[in-house]
């Protein structure tokens, strides 16, 4: 599992920088998994802000409830996070083992179980061993460095085959902030709203409620645009905390303020650079697809027929044998269930319009759409002929190797 | 391509008796294939009334498009079938390939081009080159013979391994009548309210209204209750002629009248059998599932609860594997969208109930759920706890075959 890594990883590994108020840690706790980390602390320092999006899943795990609730706060002082076990339907059990975290990590660090936010993936319905977790907190503690990002990315994987992180720089009010974001996630990948486990930290200072408006849409445009396998997971969590302790820059008065103009465009970057890469290391993941619809009736509408292209299996498998199967992506637009014109429909693949008003273009040349389809990036735009909704969204094909993983994850 | 039958196929073929007031035959026509029959032609007596229920896709066929608008005439006097191309988003030469189709077919029976049906099934995209079937039509006239259900059921088949044959008998008023169909369905199947192409005739005097009325009814409990894939077709009809032409029984007032009770039954039966057909030929299908929902807030609840679990990739491929992760089932029952009581949730499968209010039972034993997993025949069942709504679908399982079959289907 994972032994081999996704041929869509990134070259470029990027090193995230330090980032005043943040301290992390990781540790082999052998919750699940043998011979590897798969615990992640972080501390917050005090005064740290925090925002979130959670799955809406209706059978959403214990620490997407603890989470949810502890927002209403908007303070953080630190997130631990296991990879192995979902602590998912595993009912009052489960919620009493992530109690015991909670009051842990609380006493460790002198502060409210309220101030602690928790996050589990890995198997469904399994009760979380959670002794082995919380034994191992003073170590961690111990172990908290500023420099441990990558540590961190790494002990969140699950069927993952490489860390994602990302990071941003951004102006507010002439003073330079940071933001490091790190992300986990393979399969059971569609979001209703945020999508498995990513953490966003910055150095600036910025109220909760300011936060949660960014991120809201923020993730709308990114984690709520990808989909490896149309299953949408229990635990989907995307937080993002604001330590405020990096450079002293102009308080911002709401999440619309000019003032936030740059951070906004670095934020939403970051947050699309992590869910590609999520994308990237979808399980069994050969190809890269982005797909652009246009001339929706609403955004909304847009992104639906996107999804729903991006979700067919069919699509997905004609795409991984690199067959310009274009009438598999009219099907998908058909079964949407959004307005369309049938007859002014337009479909290109890699910028080659193959389709204009309904029908396959006369002058239509197949060639550079199939080598266009043989690389690893395959672009596909749309425009459905009735409105002015637009959206992006990415998957990935569908190859054996998907049926690989999936066919023997638990066991 | 299809060459190995799927090993769900049932093991007794039944060869569908002659039905007074049809005859059939079937071509090779080379419409796309080569060295099989891929057009079948239907004659049904003067007289026959006719209901259809079609494909909802908005990218839907120019033969969807022509049935929809004779329906509303609900006289029919034969049908005309192709394989090997959907004529689908063929614009308008699509349509004037279909209306020679019509023309020619009216021509050969003398009738008017409204009592005349069409169905094309196979690549979408392409245009249909009518002449390969219009030149046969004089033919397959000809040829038309009243034991050529097979031949017909055998004709319309894309990768489908198996034909699909079902038939039944009825009394209505102390009258035997029969029902004889037939489909074609194994890849993009998700109907919307019909699934693929399927063919049902009856020797029964029933207007067009009920009949209609008794379709629309048993397709919802049926072909609306199948998946393979999640992917609609553009071409999905299911057609119910009645030739009138059988024993003289009485006049049925309406759909409800107690006097087609049996006959309800028996098509209701036999629409089933011939759904659960098509799932057993899904692409790639090494198991039939069974999915039974209960405990949900409506009819329709049940069954969208059913399809997240029959449609998402984890639980199928879990099941390809052999492995009893119900972990996935939960996680479908999450996303489906639909009011469900994480905490009353209970999950069996093969008989054994694995877990009662929302967590697995302390008494759980995985041996007979692995062993019953390992069968061909797998049966889910799922309380959601919330009201007394039901239903059952069915799915099969998610295997490298279905990749395989669509990774090279066009090229």
């Amino acid at each position: 599992m994972g032994t081999k890594v996704s041929p869509l990883a990134p070259t470029v590994f990027h090193h995230l920088p330090a980032l005043p108020g943040v301290r992390l840690a990781a540790r082999a706790c052998g919750v699940r998994y043998q011979g590897r980390t798969d615990v992640m602390l972080m501390e917050l320092a005090p005064g740290s802000t925090i925002a979130g999006v959670l799955t809406r899943s209706l059978t959403r795990s214990a620490p997407v409830d603890i989470c949810r609730k502890h927002l209403r706060g908007g303070k953080a002082r630190a997130i631990l996070v296991n990879a192995g076990n979902a602590n998912a339907f595993t009912g009052k059990v489960g919620l009493q083992a992530a109690e015991r975290c909670l009051k842990a990590t609380a006493a460790q660090f002198k502060c409210k179980p309220s101030e602690v936010y928790l996050a589990s993936t890995g198997v469904i319905g399994e009760p979380l061993n959670d002794a082995r977790i919380t034994e191992n907190l003073p170590a961690l503690a111990r172990d908290l460095k500023d420099d441990a990002w990558n540590d961190a990315a790494r002990a969140i994987m699950t069927t993952d085959t490489f860390p994602k992180v990302a990071y941003r720089t951004a102006k507010i009010g002439g003073v330079e902030v940071t933001i490091n974001g790190f992300a986990k996630g393979s399969g059971m990948i569609a979001p209703d709203m945020a999508t498995m486990l990513a953490f966003v930290m910055t150095d600036a200072k910025i109220p909760a409620a300011i936060l949660q408006a960014l991120l809201k849409k923020g993730a709308d445009r990114s984690f709520n645009c990808i989909t490896v396998d149309s299953d949408t997971s229990t635990s989907d969590t995307l937080l993002l905390a604001a330590t405020g302790q990096g450079a002293k820059h102009k308080k911002p008065a709401s999440a619309t303020d000019p003032l936030l103009k740059e951070f906004r465009g670095a934020l939403d970057s970051l947050l699309t650079d992590l869910a590609v890469q999520v994308v990237q290391d979808g399980e069994g993941a050969e190809k890269l697809i982005t797909i652009d619809v246009s001339g929706a009736a609403s955004v909304g509408a847009a992104r639906r027929i996107g999804l729903a292209i991006a979700n067919s299996p069919l699509v997905k498998t004609a795409i991984a044998g690199e067959d310009a199967n274009w009438g598999r992506i009219v099907m998908a637009i058909g079964k949407s269930g959004e307005k369309a014109d049938r007859d002014k429909v337009s479909i290109s693949i890699g910028g080659v319009e193959i389709t204009r008003n309904g029908q396959r273009r006369p002058d239509y040349d197949e060639a550079p759409v199939a080598a266009h389809i043989k690389t690893r990036d395959v672009r596909i735009a749309v425009d459905v002929g009735v409105g002015s909704g637009k959206a992006r969204v990415w998957t990935c094909d569908l190859t054996h190797r998907y049926i690989e993983i999936n066919a023997d994850y638990r066991s």
